[in-house]
């Protein structure tokens, strides 16, 4: 199995198989949410569109500058999605480079993993049993610039593959083995510096946990500009 | 001075000042002929448009798969051009990916110097004396993607030019910093494979040796798809 390593969202990587990285903190939002029994999460990329889903059944979150937007549930931390009961639940969720970045790579590989560091064993176990000739493991970034956070995980979602890195994989690889622990790899960027500012900061460390969920979330349609995601 | 690197060309960083860097081996050929007296370097895209710039004090150099195109004086091989006499002379460079970097960055910068190991310190220098508030220090890679030899070469320039690094910058700093020389740096690629391939493995140790050459070539004109470059 050839991996590359997608450094920025705007490269156009195209494989059978492809992972999505937006570890904070919407892939972690994800893998999370649907951890907590939610049927399967909606991911948009405009306010608008998730106030039109709601409904009964449907729990809006999501963030605008990492605050909650008025009107919405939860907002994009996953820690506000562990304990909530979401059998039976749809999550329609808005973020901006991770939503982007699962449309552009829906369009590209025919199967798309939502990777974080939360699920990372589990991520990597679904990409290696597809068997695929070819994986593209995607970093979202911060509108469309490199973001340190992604990469790092990127790195080490490479690494875990194994297989036969391409220079791009070898490279993140590389740049993720100088980081000490998960928590330094991600907690070093703008998003990270983001999130402290809003009072959030120990979403960083929830974030930086690795494999605490057995799950490989997996972007099962797109229509437009939205993308649906269900456990796989 | 506020420093971002460009992991691969695609990436739109705009910036007052940028640096382009084709290690392999682009930007080594042009600072080596300007080294050499070539008044000037004009680099085109193709092979047609060196060859319609053919005329007495013109040489024409480049390649196409590594190897030297039909009608050409030189190839792409910086080793070439170190015993040329250039004095009022103009070298035609066609050279695939550094001459599409060098076109979008001067569309996107003020001022675009050429960059690589050989003239490192005084490419540094020349970024640093512009007291611009920012700098792009942009890889050309191979094709679009990621190259391991030009984001080796963006650390080691970015790392030189200090200021406040952008996330993107200390990445490629940490990175260029695991490899113990700057023949591993460059010699991992794919941009290293194909030259190997081609027997021109000795070109490779001649574009690592670093700060031979006192140039900061500097683009002075761009005009539709050619780019003019002259000796700071």
């Amino acid at each position: 199995m050839k991996v590359k390593v997608g450094f920025t969202p705007g490269e156009e990587i195209s494989a059978p198989v492809g992972v999505v990285i937006d570890v904070l903190r919407a892939t972690s939002v994800i893998c999370q949410a649907l951890s907590s029994g939610f049927g399967r999460v909606i991911c948009v990329g405009e306010v608008e569109q998730a106030l039109a889903l709601a409904g009964p059944d449907v729990v809006l979150g999501g963030e605008r500058a990492n605050v909650r937007p008025e009107g919405f549930d939860f907002g994009n931390s996953p820690r506000e999605y562990v304990d909530l009961d979401g059998a039976g639940r749809t999550l329609a969720l808005t973020t901006t480079n991770g939503t982007r970045l699962l449309l552009a790579a829906a369009a590209r590989c025919e199967t798309v993993f939502v990777g974080s560091l939360l699920n990372l064993d589990a991520v990597v176990a679904a990409v290696r049993a597809t068997g695929a000739d070819e994986v593209a493991v995607l970093s979202a970034g911060v509108d469309g610039a490199f973001a340190i956070d992604d990469v790092y995980v990127a790195g080490r979602i490479a690494e875990g593959i194994g297989g036969e890195p391409h220079e791009s994989a070898s490279a993140a690889i590389r740049l993720a083995n100088t980081f000490a622990t998960a928590e330094d790899g991600i907690g070093g960027g703008s998003s990270a510096a983001n999130i402290r500012r809003v009072g959030l900061t120990e979403d960083i460390a929830y974030c930086a946990q690795e494999s605490l969920l057995d799950i490989a979330p997996r972007v099962v349609e797109q229509s437009g500009s939205s993308v649906q995601i269900v456990s796989a």
